[in-house]
């Protein structure tokens, strides 16, 4: 079973049984972020997580091979077009010289690991309007000399 | 005075008084990233933000009117080569749809602006390697039906 | 059903039933644009305007499942081809720096949400030849500094 | 003088007698959103409306000229970054196939013109946020069979 | 019946009948050129053009029906690989800016339509090699100010 | 002097002499739309033309060199932005694949020449809106087999 | 039968029979090269020659049918990855500008015709490793004066 | 003394003293298509071939330098737009398929090197129009298994 | 078969015999690294060769003479997405320019060969983090003059 | 002083003293490969390393100060047009997808560093033709569940 069919399992799965990313993250015990990315197939589970979830969802062992495999990750926009996802591409664009500052100020030259790295999306409550608090947490990795 | 040249002149400035931009935002009284991008030519300030900055880096007044004009935000690389800017976005190509499966989970159909919009830049220390914390908080726009 | 079959579907029985778009609005209760966009894919529908179309069109419970759905918004042509669709995207070609310096010039900086957003499309009869007025109305939000 | 002096030119004799393109458009009689699209370089001046503008704003002989002369019509950016234009670009891209529809429906095949065609911007006052009002208005053109 | 089946049957047809576009287009009293285009998907047609055209070639009433429906014009290649079609491409590119040139000199600012347009072609005898002659006949659409 | 000073020297003294596109071509007794092609640096222009033409115009021996040299044809935009050169790009794009099938039925299999190949553009009235006329021959060039 | 189906046809005869495409030309009566081509739905065949390909390889009418059809020539990569194929790419690029100037000088402003075109390649030994030779041979075409 | 540089002072000092490429080539002791192409700046000379050039054409030290550096070939344009250039690339799409299959049946997988590689062009009489001979002679490069 | 369905039973195979890359190279007698690309399609087999992996793996013929066709390289994305091959991909832009100095420095004008090419990837155990070593081994080719 | 400036002055010095990069790299004490990369404005020098550097190369304090800035590394080819590197682009698109296979067979799933990375090249001689050997060494970087 190749990714593609197994998002499309457990999307099948998690509607017929009416449950959530958050609660799917809970029976497996990792964080909504991670389990949701290993589920659109852009990252690997563990063969333990891997079992967790088809138990919790009444999956089958193809979907626990495939959500252990490793992902060949392909995006097929470069410039995506949904205006959620686009909005995430501007704030590279405009901010992105300016994280490049301040990042290389506070800790020299280098960069922010997207692979030693992890992400968290809260509700924040606002009378004027609720607001979507994303937390990106990467290590620092100076770029050596030899 | 065009956005690029006050760039210039600010970043002249800057490296001859050796100041940081954590200390050229405390002196305009806003945060370090809002203030960089800024002077990078990615926002406008307003009047009185302007003239502190100019006072602050000794600049002169088409600095400042430079600082209050709107910006036309431009970028030439619809895919960034330099590393620090690729790897986020690469984390937008990893986890854009994963962040929208999260954000209409947990708000409904929409979006998060990028306008009303604002971000900091953390270092945290780890014994295994220091880490960046990027928090965004944009407030959650939801799809209008008429 | 995905949103694709499901325009399929609303186009067939759109066509035996011989009704207009503005016949599905007012079935529907909404303005033709919006409606139209739903059923093209390109916007969710709350349950009860869902539950509407269907009603009115006989489809069935998988037709409004699918249009509930939060669509992920794709189109593939950066130009597109099509005459009627090019001329719009020329508009925003010939007039977006125009328009950035009039809504720039009356609200401050900021821009116009394509988010909260309407809009209706109208035939104004015209002896030299009809014409087509297309009314956009969004929020202006303007840029938040911090 | 090419039309990007031209524009130079203009954009800073009006800066310096502090008038809007309101103003301009009022001093040479015509629309506002024309007025600008002219002096950005996107659509010709009639001899007496480059005059009357030239006046207005104490330019030369030169600017009028400039201003009368034909333009090429051209545009860098397939894509716009800048969030103003880019929201106008996502309108096109979400709604097109949308606007064909109606636009069909209601006129036959054919299209909008973007040459007989106008455009306003106004300012509607909101208690939630004013609003941006764009109203275009175009000819429709049904396609010939010959 | 999509246009890319109608096409498809259409050519069958014609191939099994051995009838020529001209044939054709003569059975259905229009000219070569909008009747070929027509089957390619490219133009709708009237209803009694599709019904003549369907007599001539003894095909079905789906056939009929997917000639009237309006097409969305697309077509993959920005820059096209066929030469034939190459050549045509480059004819605009070498002698595009000339055809500004001489159109505006002789009407105006403005450009000529696409839409109120016709063309025909022709085999003109030459002893040195005969010679292709493409009339193209578009409506001058002149700018309007406003 | 490279082709773009040409140009630029050929138009100055066109506007001083308020001459036509017509009349220099008459000068130079070629028709107008080579000529002008080869005053905008897209063809060369054989000695004994060349001369007529700066006699007409009072240029110098250093136009009159560039106008003989062979020039390297380049556009940058593979799509045209400039309506009026656009709308023969679409043309090409709407009926690319129709002359092919056209003139292949006429002359078998093969291409329209765009170097053995002229252009003429005429103005015909019209009480609905006067038309504009082009008129391109090209050789026909049999695929040779071998 | 489409141009690829028969490529597969031909293909799958040619491995069975273990002929080459030497072999092939040779049962045609026409070269290597352009027999090739023309199997792999690039060229043409005229009636006899699709015959006697068919009858050497006892391939179906639909072959030879689809042999003698005229091809839409279409290629996908702009700039081919095969290293075999990017080869010949690259010495478009490096020495194109030469060829240019070489051609030119030999035959004055003109091209070298990619229709009235043949091309042979043959293996030439040589001790420190043997060498393909490519021939091409087409017709200078001199640009047109009118 | 950059490679642009070097070119101009070339082609002024051809164009003063009234020399071909052949000439050059001539004085230099090598062929004319890799003599021509190190004065364009895509080939490096050795420092003898660059000392007889500029004593030829009465040249600098710094053309002779210019000359000797190894270039960074770099073109702008993947698709190539002057026709002479053009026809070239357009034969790589065309017949690029079909080379592979002729070399690769004549020696085994591997490619044509561009590196160890040379062309002649030269001219053949034809009483139907001279035609242009390019002979392109390249090491075959097998693939290594290891 | 072609060459997608053959890397397809071989990686089943490679699965459920539960073998590495290391394991199937050490069978055939050659490097993992090659073993691997002729299994992805990417280089041709010996015939020997491919039987040795067919009968290691238990495949069919029609497996060994897939690995024995000559392949095509294909890719489709220019700048890769996936992490691991954009790391590469950004290695080659970041020091490209870099490996041509140092490499025309030790070697004179040319290039190291991608064919007669072979690689090996370790891994080196280091406390802080083990590495990833990888050999790249490429003839030196130089430019020939002629 | 910028990067580009910075890389000119070495270079023009580097001529002069007739040094090579092995010379600059041991004066420094550092690889050859990170010295050449740091002149080439793609990595940034520590401060004695750049005080080193220009010692050597009697350069001045302007240049020290750009040689120790942090890079923003951009490249302007996303496929590299000159042999020597696009063999580099294409040893990434052939043998991409065997290294992601390679390497993670041997580590697990996650990725080689090119920022905790370093690389060296060697001449290794061969009597067949001498050989480049280019040694890759990244630390291993395994992707985090969270």
């Amino acid at each position: 079973m190749n990714k593609l069919d197994m998002t499309q399992a457990i999307m099948v799965a998690k509607e017929t049984k009416e449950v959530s990313w958050e609660n799917i993250a809970e029976a497996v015990g990792m964080s909504p972020v991670w389990t949701t990315s290993a589920c659109l197939g852009m990252n690997s589970m563990p063969s333990d997580k891997a079992s967790a979830l088809c138990q919790y969802l009444d999956l089958s062992a193809e979907v626990r091979e495939a959500l252990e495999q490793y992902p060949t990750k392909v995006w097929d926009q470069a410039v995506p077009t949904d205006p959620l996802i686009y909005r995430l591409y501007e704030v590279v664009g405009v901010y992105g010289p300016t994280m490049k500052e301040i990042i290389q100020e506070k800790f020299g030259d280098g960069i922010m690991s997207a692979i030693d790295f992890n992400m968290s999306i809260e509700r924040k409550e606002d009378p004027k309007g609720d607001r979507v608090i994303v937390t990106m947490d990467g290590k620092f990795l100076p770029y050596k000399a030899w």
